[in-house]
């Protein structure tokens, strides 16, 4: 059975994981009979979004805390975690991806990605372990191996493609049914949210990323 | 295109809305072609937990807010809902829906529903249009409907089905994988996470419920 790391980044869209592809993630991976291990980093979200109005609220929360809401309190610390302990991982999308992972959101091509989060990243492709990542998450991706020259989907925007090239790696535009593998490395994208429109059009996208991730662990 | 409400009681199993089950049913709507209506009672929730700890952290949320994280933004307030704008009606489960919707979670079998809940349930019935409640939500159900004699599983756990009878509900034992029909009333339930084990599991008797749901708005 293999084992399977799931790297979230909060709870919500606008401010964490986006709570459908996360929950689509576990869906495919419990039904393809893979172990899963979620975890995310103890540190403050970079903000907290109204998710009724979009607006800024005044409170800090704490990803690994509202993480471990999607996980239903099973989910490890991520400095805990090493790729050793796991045959691949997949890192869904929403904002989290790039404000908490990383902050390509707020600075996109010259965004810092969180130390944890690129160790484990490291990890993975040095020991030739399958990376899945979705939505906005191929963005901070692809900052942790700008120098492996990564080939990506985010879908078709433009301006996110341009700032994933000027960080070293190769845009590939894709539709949200479908994923993009660069066998060189090992990585597997969906556009997911980035895309949409809708829950069963990103379920598809997300069903074919877990199952080739799976099937690169051997 | 069959309009459908999914009335929503926060974001997270131990004070909110099941994140999982939520989401597989706005999936299995989506997939049946369903039009989706979230909304969800404009109300602080109970408390807050930590789902990390299982602590009650000392802060305030507010249910609409937190729903709107599962709905991506595209919620209504509960008050502004009656069973004329739609078709059918589904309720998830997670303690938010015996915390929030009710006090069940609290109080047992002398709990109170939500008067905006009890008022849209009742509604749905009078006007012979069906309702689905998932894991714990047909306990909330039955205090509402205690009147009706409603027949609604929560899979076997003893405690709540001599709390469901003692409201004026019959329950029924059910498998996960399983819904139970209630031909009198319209109504259908599934013990989703009140028997897990995993999401796979829980799945099957969502899908299930959520087809039932749409059959039964001709």
């Amino acid at each position: 059975m293999a084992k399977i790391g799931v790297l979230l980044s909060g709870c919500g869209v606008f401010d964490g994981t986006e709570i459908h592809e996360a929950v689509l993630t576990l869906l495919a991976l419990d039904r393809a009979g893979a172990e899963i291990v979620c975890m995310a980093p103890d540190m403050d979200q970079y903000h907290v979004i109204n998710h009724l109005t979009q607006e800024v609220m005044e409170e800090k929360r704490n990803v690994l805390v509202e993480s471990a809401r999607i996980a239903r309190g099973e989910i490890k610390d991520l400095k805990d975690v090493t790729a050793s302990d796991l045959d691949g991982l997949i890192i869904p999308g929403g904002f989290g991806a790039a404000k908490n992972l990383s902050d390509f959101a707020v600075k996109g091509a010259e965004a810092t990605v969180n130390p944890d989060v690129k160790r484990l990243i490291d990890e993975f492709v040095e020991a030739d372990k399958p990376v899945g990542a979705l939505c906005i998450a191929p963005a901070t991706l692809t900052k942790a191996l700008s120098d492996k020259n990564p080939e990506v989907t985010i879908g078709n925007d433009e301006a996110t493609a341009m700032a994933i090239e000027a960080m070293g790696g190769q845009h590939r535009t894709c539709a949200v049914d479908m994923i993009h593998f660069d066998d060189k490395n090992n990585i597997v994208t969906t556009p997911a949210y980035m895309l949409g429109p809708g829950i069963k059009d990103v379920a598809e996208g997300i069903r074919k990323l877990v199952d080739k991730v799976l099937e690169l662990t051997g």
